[in-house]
């Protein structure tokens, strides 16, 4: 396959999502394949923020609990991300950080069997497994790590919940939800998603795929902003039966009775904690509107048609990057991403020439296909100056070898 | 006492922190006696949060992390409270709410004892009863709750630890922290205060007062805005013996090593979770850098000044408001609290005239006096209209006992 810039460019002019990239700020000059990790900025996050900070902080003060309905904020927000995960509107609310928002499920869903093993895959993202393990440790249970490849046998008798991320951090590769949830539910154990990296990204059908529990992160694909607040779903038909083990007063029955017994309140609710980040809200809820007009099955018709651009023209022209995403598009999320071994140095080569992707321990690049801003051009001229630094093995220069503290 | 208009306006110009009110916005004609639920908005905070967004989100985007220290804010933000409440910069981190800070610290406090009893005060803020009922139910321990009266004596040979909350919600009834921690201590009992209503309000000295554990909320006195993140204390001695049952990757060794084993964080960071909210995390940034320059010690003594002003005030003009905060200055907070059986009504008539405080069910209307901002004269005209709604007795009017969802 040959792909030009100017085949790149006339797919952008051919593109009908094209105009959905205006909603967002995008440097000039920047390739930014890393909205997997930090989203973009929607251009509509800073005016509603100076609305909220000036006239409803400022001005309202606290009566913009009420009439500005911060108060509703979590339920509001999270019918939002319904449409987008295949939920009704009250099984998602936002709150808490995602790893919060897991021990919450993880306790309180662990607590309706007396089995004793948590069920998770070796190489899931970090901080799902250490939150599981510390669940296990204060529960007496027994967290159980395996092999992506062994997970479905080693579902069993003693599994009381099996915890998987959608799509992996790393390599992008998908579950297929319904057939996991079917084998885990059929063994008698439920199972928690983390949708982290699917949300925003690839279409989900929550409902039908028989997910009861799913937890999802507000900065990724939704572009709520640096360390937005994450979400929850619990399916209705659970939603009573689950007590929170974070039992704050936003989940009470009744917040502003106060009387010193706890009484959850009904359905979703009981799972708030303790007062809603009204500002980091105002700013997911921009992220959120930008998705407004376009269906989650369109935006991954062109996630597809680029991951097939950006693995076909690294094929072409850098051989040496292993790509280690799926190719079957079932099997995948939205971004790609390639082994080298001297992946650190490359990732910061790209950076110095203003390509962000992000390295992933020991020796993964990783490049994020947001199809809501990006294009088939920013693609090319992405592969073009990678291509470049392979080449001219740019990245042996010592300066990208350094290591910060984040990267 | 007699204390006249023009007497508060006298005592407004002798004023030597009446500078720090221009560090803040107050709406036109609004008297604001609710900084003790939600802190006025720091000039600062709007042009700070557009920077972060504009700039550092939009701009540098995922490269903030590194270039502007958003990987450091929950440390340097902690350093910022650090010396509101007499503790060295390292003991202070913000993160998460109050509520899911109190669970933290709890459970991994009371796992160091094998002694069964959380023993707290009946009536204290209900988040922290609910979250501490929820650790009793984990850990398989009981939570005692006693009259405020019998806290002390309840103190015994089964306390794990002992829950109170520095300066109540509603009296503002403020305990003798060295006193009660000496005491908890000398039988062989930890104490976790809760300084939400406490910080920025009156002079804190943790280290000095022998205190080991401590959390607290970011949008009160410290003027962080709606739902702002909280912060924790835990003095260093005792920072490499606790484990945060929230097993979050920022609090782990090595958060970007992406490894499957838990090792907590050296000191604090522990007590990280999920991924910092950096617009929060700025918003009261601001809220902190507005206290540059002034000592909690010269903020108590206007508000001393302040509550003496108040409470004569309403002696003289509203004696069917029984005062139920104390009168002896080291026993309180920096608000001040009414019983009358429609105080709810009379919070409403009160909001009407523009003059915000707030209700506390069942029969007590609170004044927050926030000598960052507020001056004798709004004390004076909040008084005055106040005095005129209980002489007209407006709060009659059938639009006042309408209840809303929160008040």
């Amino acid at each position: 396959m040959t792909f030009t810039l100017a085949e790149a460019r006339a797919a952008d002019a051919a593109d009908s999502l094209r105009g959905y990239r205006e909603r967002f700020h995008l440097p000039d000059g920047l390739v930014y394949l890393d909205g997997n990790s930090l989203g973009a900025l929607p251009k509509a996050a800073g005016p509603r923020l100076q609305q909220v900070v000036a006239e409803e902080w400022g001005e309202q003060l606290i009566r913009s609990w009420n009439t500005r309905d911060w108060i509703g904020a979590p339920q509001r927000v999270g019918a939002k991300i319904a449409p987008l995960i295949g939920a009704r509107p009250h099984e998602v609310i936002v709150t808490d950080s995602t790893s919060v928002n897991l021990f919450k499920l993880l306790v309180a869903a662990a607590g309706l069997s007396d089995r004793k093993t948590l069920l998770s895959e070796s190489g899931n993202f970090h901080t799902d497994l250490y939150m599981a393990s510390g669940v296990a440790d204060l529960l007496g249970l027994t967290l159980e790590v395996a092999p992506r490849a062994e997970i479905e046998a080693r579902i069993g008798a003693d599994t009381n919940l099996l915890l998987l991320t959608h799509v992996h951090y790393k390599t992008a590769e998908r579950y297929d939800m319904a057939r996991l949830t079917a084998k885990a539910r059929a063994a008698g154990a439920m199972t928690v998603w983390d949708l982290s990296h699917s949300v925003g990204a690839v279409p989900l059908h929550l409902n039908d795929s028989g997910a009861e529990l799913a937890v999802g992160c507000g900065y990724k694909y939704l572009n709520g902003g640096p360390g937005a607040p994450a979400f929850l779903y619990v399916a209705e038909h659970l939603q009573e039966r689950l007590i929170s083990p974070l039992r704050g007063w936003m989940g009470h029955a009744e917040p502003f009775a106060f009387v010193d017994d706890y009484a959850p309140a009904p359905g979703l609710d009981r799972f708030l904690a303790g007062t809603p980040p009204i500002l980091s809200l105002a700013a997911l809820e921009a992220g959120l509107d930008a998705f407004e007009g376009v269906t989650m099955e369109r935006l991954w018709t062109k996630s597809r048609a680029m991951f097939d651009v950006f693995h076909a023209l690294v094929e072409q022209r850098c051989p040496e990057l292993i790509c280690v995403s799926p190719r079957c598009e079932d099997a995948r999320g939205s971004h790609i991403s390639f082994a080298h071994p001297h992946a650190f140095e490359i990732c910061q080569a790209l950076i110095a020439a203003e390509v962000i992707g992000d390295f992933r321990a020991p020796d993964v690049i990783r490049f994020g296909l947001t199809p809501l801003y990006l294009g088939f051009e920013d693609i090319w001229i992405g592969v073009d100056r990678l291509a470049d630094i392979m080449q001219r093995e740019t990245w042996r220069e010592p300066r990208f070898a350094v290591r910060g503290k984040v990267t």
